[in-house]
């Protein structure tokens, strides 16, 4: 199986998106020249190149192409060769309307933006496959390319009557009857029992509340034909080029797909990680997209596709990113196990809905204070060569699984200020804070290798994923479980009793009614902290500890031998000492000790990665005498580490 | 004419929505025991079954239903036997997708969901009937079946041609000809004018503002159309069973049909109650909506056909109810005339869009405080038979018509802050926090039993309802008047002088330019107080007493003999004393006089309801050695009501 | 050439909308009456009335028009008589749905409202055409007709395929060949190429961002579409009138066509005016759309088409206004170029969707506050004649260009907070508290005549609008530009560097980044005040002076020669200081010195109006001795201004 090694070579890949289609000919040769400059190793080509390389159905204009490959290898500047096939020409759209996606309201979306294209469409997969297959032919063997990037983030979703069609072949599968599907579905409810599988369509406007079941199985769907999209092209690849490897690119909480079958079906993972500048707990945010896109790659090596040199133009106010934080956000992929790092993109486009996207050269040129960060990130990046390969040593391990993320976030549930996303971030911010590094998990992998176990919410929990919880805490690990854990079977059927009754019995508690909070918080007793989020009515059996009650009494947190329930979301002091003591007691020792807080300190391989996300220096004892990789020195006994600065000690 | 005495027989119902075809038919037996066990004496069933009874076009299967009500029947449990026409099976759909709604915007919704019908579809209302009819015919003389339930909260609204055409019938008979319409609906602004009826759409998405007289008859057809799908069910139930009362149920401030015509064409009401937990007014609004359901059955008991035994599913926070709370909503009911008091629903649902409503029976089992509230719930109701069927004393009347609301609601009104709901709650919650209990009446009513009637808001008066006041004030009543009173005719045209020549002569007032307040609220001068809401240029004709002034002099509350005219919405307490003051000039006195804030005594028939609303114990010195019902105790000398605890006193 | 003088002949025109088919032919005279008393010299007739004058396709009903301008002419009121053709009758959507517009997800807008037809709709079109035809010929020459007002209020826009088929014409006249197209569209980006004219189509419902030349040419291209619809009506009645002006009425910051192309068209220039009561900077405001409304014209008088006598209706809270301020905005638009202060509407509707916005004739009648306001304004307008045809002084100009509007906010930039409204009122607003008077100027005018020139934002800077901003400082002349100017060219294309580099030269300074700002302002340092909106990384070349810096040193305000360039939008104090020290440094004086803030005087012709928009009295020293025209007094020398008095001196 190829692996993004065949294409690091013991580098650190260094690079970006290149659109060379947006500019004429003669930039290009200044291109390569800046992009050496700079220490750029590979570009992204050809993502959105479809209309390009076929400007009419069934054309092939591949020469443009082809002078591009020569000129970048000529320079010394690999490729990663992208499939064009997220965003179709228009040409597609008008010959096959039905290539076209359709909303839950029957609007139509077209062409002149990007991604209309309905992923059940033969049509477009036929277009799409004809022409990656041309593609592959033209230049599996060019000396440049040495990876492959499908598609990009994929995500679009249609409501059409050929997915409605296809829809309903994934749940025959899936439910084998009718009778399966309707118990599955709970179809009793409401009267919206299928006599016919003609009658099963994805859920489409209605007068009130969808099926979640049925809105369960239609996102689990939309994850899956996807996934046939990217595996289709994938093997078209791979016939004329088995050993080059291919990737396509997730963005940091994706929500679109299932990120664990994807990756299974990739060679290696790649990223789009685009914290806000304006956010303080930015770099909790960008960890959390890195460790969860080296954990679904099973803790391969993976690429960060893209990045941002700047601004980004989607948000209400797009902030400008200072330059410490751009090299920063890139060690700290390298840290988290990425062996690239690309940017989204080489030359900022003069036309077009991103114009206003940072780039690597912007609109102002090279003379500037960005593309000199960038040129400088480039020199350091070249340094890390003994980083690549290397694996992240993690002892905790954070429970993700996004059938239930789907199954959560759906209308008309306790309360909407519950959300995975933001469940997501407070723990594992609780544990950065703590300085212990992570890994994400499906809820049925191998536990054994973790000390400890975090469930930050598992609503939706199936057989296999409750057998594996309670086995590993049955093998003496220590688990801890946020609130609304294993309510739900793999069906979102509420499980008898309304939580799991095995989970019941390792937990040692009944939640006997779900109290949602409001924006107010309530004090506990018992810890110092307060409730956030949520409460319950919350029997605890015999031989379960109360660590801390609401002010009437009502546990909000208890312990069972090694295993905990968080009946709330304790306010974030709270939560980082929980997880903190937790941990501590399962015998998880930080990398450093006695961090000081926003430092942040990962192990790679033989490498430790030491970053400052303060802006105040810092003075850490331990480095002391230690070689730092990157200045090439060695560390003074007082050394200082500046404001959002790093070191790579060996 | 049937009535809900023949159901009730003395006893005041307890129970629940009952939906059978989720559940095993081994979990029937389990469930008969445990509504045994709470007291519960009725159960609805069959108001979502559609699918079930009828799987395919014509397909009947009764046979569970039968086994059902034969175990019900059997276990002493009562039957509310519903029509499952709200919500159609998919097939319906597929099959004539003319029965599926449509929107304003022409999106069409689509099953999966409920209530996907168009009221005015032939093919909806055939297959409708045909199913009603054969279920009156199987089951109407089941020995459990004591009466009927239609249909579930009306309200689904079609823009579709068909729609449209029905649309155009109601039309011909409202106003007879082209030139009766145009001229009702001012057609000559902005060229709207027909010159054939074939031109005549309900209102659809339009570049700018709807005609509000189009609009307004559009409501009112709605009504009337889904009033003819009620009385044709109804119909078709008294072919087979001529003295089972029949109901449909409305929820409190119910927008969508005209409640006072239902109300006529039902045997008895019945109301869907959801006050929030976490609305410090809650008592006000449950209150209200008691009164309505009681007022527009013209005072005959009512039936509780829904209320939450925590929390429900669909606010953005649903916060749990206190066990004390829901006791007092079901007492609270009573004490306002219903004689039923059912729950949505006996048993959780594991599965569909209400898996997180709270029932009667938890997921969490029978052993919970919320169950076992329930359980106390079924004992006290059972001791109140005496109640039954006992009339409730008011001798002040709240106007409320539903073409002034929909007329009052339209866009490109004064002020969007002006919404009857508010102005209601306001003058309701005034004239509760005074201890007084009141009816609800249409404006042309005869009022000569009411000792005082209020006017919060009548911006469309008819000539009947003009004259209905104007005879009450010159028989002797005392009137107060909201603003925005008597503006429109019944076509939404503006009355000449803008406000009707009789009630300004009655109110000595003429309202000369509307001047609405935004978030601040204006002092005002002659009463302690502040003006919120609204202001007017206020002419005041002699004789006619200024009591409140705004700062600049304006006129902001007037009296005339009488008559009182509110040119604002006082602030609360303002409004408190105001009514409370008028009330009392009027010779209305409390029930119990001296009753601290939010304690609530409501006489209904030879008892004494008592209800403390607070979360502390009141002394209240009146009830002094009468009996308490549902405890059996007299009370003593120095009797204390503890926090949101009741007494029945005989 | 016809302008609005042969309307005025020597007087103040004094009016409003009028609309005698919602009236029985019997309130006509009534209505002439007090016309006549409130010294109404024109009424606008007929904008709405095509369904009554062609009450079924092809059919004529002129009688009753032609009764009532005998009438009106008569009782010596003039008219001003418009085409109906913004609200076709319902029967043209029903015979033609192909009129309809269509919204960009595919909703059509029906009849019902007033607005809906698409511009581009051959049979909208041969219908309206065919209607002003004949009107034309009718009534041409009937003597009340004065002068014509053409459809109101121009904006529709539609996207069905009969624009699409219309805007790919224009497209052709616009770029020649599908090559220009897609190079001006950069339509490499994203896969956009096309490769026919037959895929070129509106911007409709897309996944995601559109692309924003796309969206800018279909900005342009609709308000060509509605100019075309203007200059054929306007055509037909010059067929048989060539001597009656013919205006359309635009509406202050009017987004949707290109005002200075139909000003160009127009004979002269209407406004509809809404000033927010609640606004306290409505004085602003409505000098802005005064200012823009004269500038757009050239300088010639104009007409104010619409103005409120009180509140409007489609503001969420539509406050009272009070009657001096009625007074003050009439007389603020006499100052500023008007010639003729018309209301909308003469008599208030009692039907219809504006029944609740004011009149000069309120439903209360005519002995009101508010009609004894309209009859005071009517007299002292009468005094008002040698006022007619005056120039307005401005030494100050600001840029104003519609496709720069149209580029600047598109989804997708920096900020969403930088509006062009805002940044306009912003700095209007700060020339305004110094008491200069501005013109609006097109980026390629002469600005030889004005001493300074602002640029408050001109992202989009085509070639011929650098090229004259370049010639005027070279001139010597002072210039003042905004932040985010130059950036783009005539197609939305960033220019090389970011900003163009003859600008760039001009100002000294080459902005590197763009770091726009949330909420909060950041202090200034070397000028007393604050950054707000946004700031940039900005090097400034040598001999470019830093006139303030952010605390970090970046520099927010610079100066080179005359040329200041504000990297930020200054806190409204600093703004004023700025621009007011640029104009003193250019010479430029206001009209009267030391003038109160909120005092307004502006010169026209040989008057000088002076309004007070404070509550609260002045005493203005130069006043003394001078002739007031209104009250015919001369002023005492401790004159003082009464709070929103007005004097206008000769």
């Amino acid at each position: 199986m190829p692996s993004l090694a065949d294409a690091t070579r013991g580098r650190i890949l260094f690079g970006g998106d290149y659109n060379p289609e947006q500019w004429p000919e003669e930039t290009w040769a200044e291109d390569v020249r800046l992009m050496k400059e700079a220490g750029v190793t590979t570009v992204t080509v050809g993502v959105f190149s479809w209309a390009r390389l076929e400007p009419a159905p069934g054309k092939r204009d591949f020469g443009w192409l082809r002078r591009l490959l020569d000129l970048l290898h000529t320079g010394g500047v690999e490729v990663c060769l992208a499939t064009p096939t997220a965003s179709p020409p228009p040409w597609l759209g008008r010959l096959h309307p039905g290539t076209l996606p359709v909303t839950a309201d029957g609007t139509t979306l077209w062409w002149g933006s990007r991604n209309q294209y309905c992923p059940s469409s033969a049509d477009y997969r036929r277009y799409a496959g004809a022409l990656v297959a041309d593609l592959a032919a033209e230049f599996a063997d060019h000396p440049a390319v040495v990876m492959w990037h499908v598609n990009n983030e994929y995500g679009p979703v249609c409501h059409c009557e050929e997915t409605a069609e296809r829809f309903r072949g994934w749940l025959r599968d899936r439910h084998r009857t009718l009778e399966g599907l309707n118990s599955a579905w709970g179809t009793a409810f409401w009267s919206q029992g299928h006599g016919s599988w003609e009658t099963v369509i994805p859920p489409r406007s209605a007068p009130y509340l969808p099926n979640p079941a049925a809105v369960l199985d239609f996102r689990r769907f939309c994850s899956d034909v996807l996934l046939e999209c990217f595996t289709a092209e994938r093997d078209l690849i791979r016939l004329h080029r088995p050993d080059a490897p291919v990737t396509t690119n997730f963005m940091t909480l994706h929500p679109h797909v299932d990120c664990w079958s994807f990756a299974a079906a990739e060679d290696f993972v790649s990223l789009d990680s685009y914290p806000d500048p304006a956010d303080p707990r930015a770099a909790v945010y960008a960890s959390l997209g890195q460790d969860v896109a080296r954990s679904v790659g099973g803790g391969r090596p993976w690429m960060l596709m893209e990045m941002a040199a700047g601004a980004v133009n989607w948000r209400p106010v797009n902030r400008a990113k200072p330059a410490e934080r751009l090299r920063l956000e890139a060690l700290q992929s390298v840290a988290r196990g990425a062996d690239a790092i690309h940017f989204f993109q080489w030359r900022a486009s003069r036309s077009g809905a991103e114009k206003f996207h940072s780039a690597m050269l912007p609109h102002a040129g090279p003379d500037t204070p960005q593309h000199r960060a960038v040129r400088e990130l480039g020199r350091e990046l070249g340094r890390l060569g003994e980083a690549v390969g290397g694996e992240v040593a993690a002892d905790v391990a954070v429970v993700l699984d996004w059938p239930n993320w789907w199954a959560l976030e759906q209308r008309g549930r306790p309360s909407e200020r519950v959300e995975l996303p933001e469940l997501l971030l407070a723990w594992h911010g609780a544990l950065w804070d703590e300085h212990l590094t992570v890994d994400y998990v499906r809820p049925d992998a191998d536990l054994r290798r973790y000390r400890m176990v975090t469930v930050p919410n598992l609503y939706l929990a199936d057989d296999p994923a409750v057998a594996n919880l309670v086995a590993y805490a049955a093998g003496g690990g220590t688990l801890v479980c946020g609130f609304l854990t294993g309510v739900a079977d793999g069906n979102d059927t509420v499980r008898e009793g309304g939580m799991d009754a095995r989970l019941r019995a390792l937990l040692g508690v009944h939640p006997l009614e779900w109290r949602p909070l409001g924006e107010e918080s309530a004090p506990l007793t018992g810890l110092d902290g307060a409730a956030t989020l949520w409460s319950e009515a919350l029997r605890v059996e015999a031989g379960t500890e109360v660590l801390a009650r609401l002010a009437d009494g009502t546990p909000a947190v208890t312990r069972r031998g090694r295993a905990c329930y968080l009946a709330t979301l304790p306010d974030p002091a709270l939560l980082r000492r929980l997880l903190g003591g937790a941990a501590a007691a399962a015998g998880v020792r930080p990398e450093v000790e006695g961090l000081p807080d926003g430092v942040e300190a990962v192990r790679r391989g033989g490498l430790l990665f030491v970053l400052n996300h303060t802006g105040a220096a810092v003075r850490i004892a331990s480095g002391a005498g230690r070689h730092e990789v990157l200045t090439g020195r060695e560390l003074p006994p007082d050394a200082e580490l500046g404001p959002y600065d790093a070191w790579v000690l060996r």
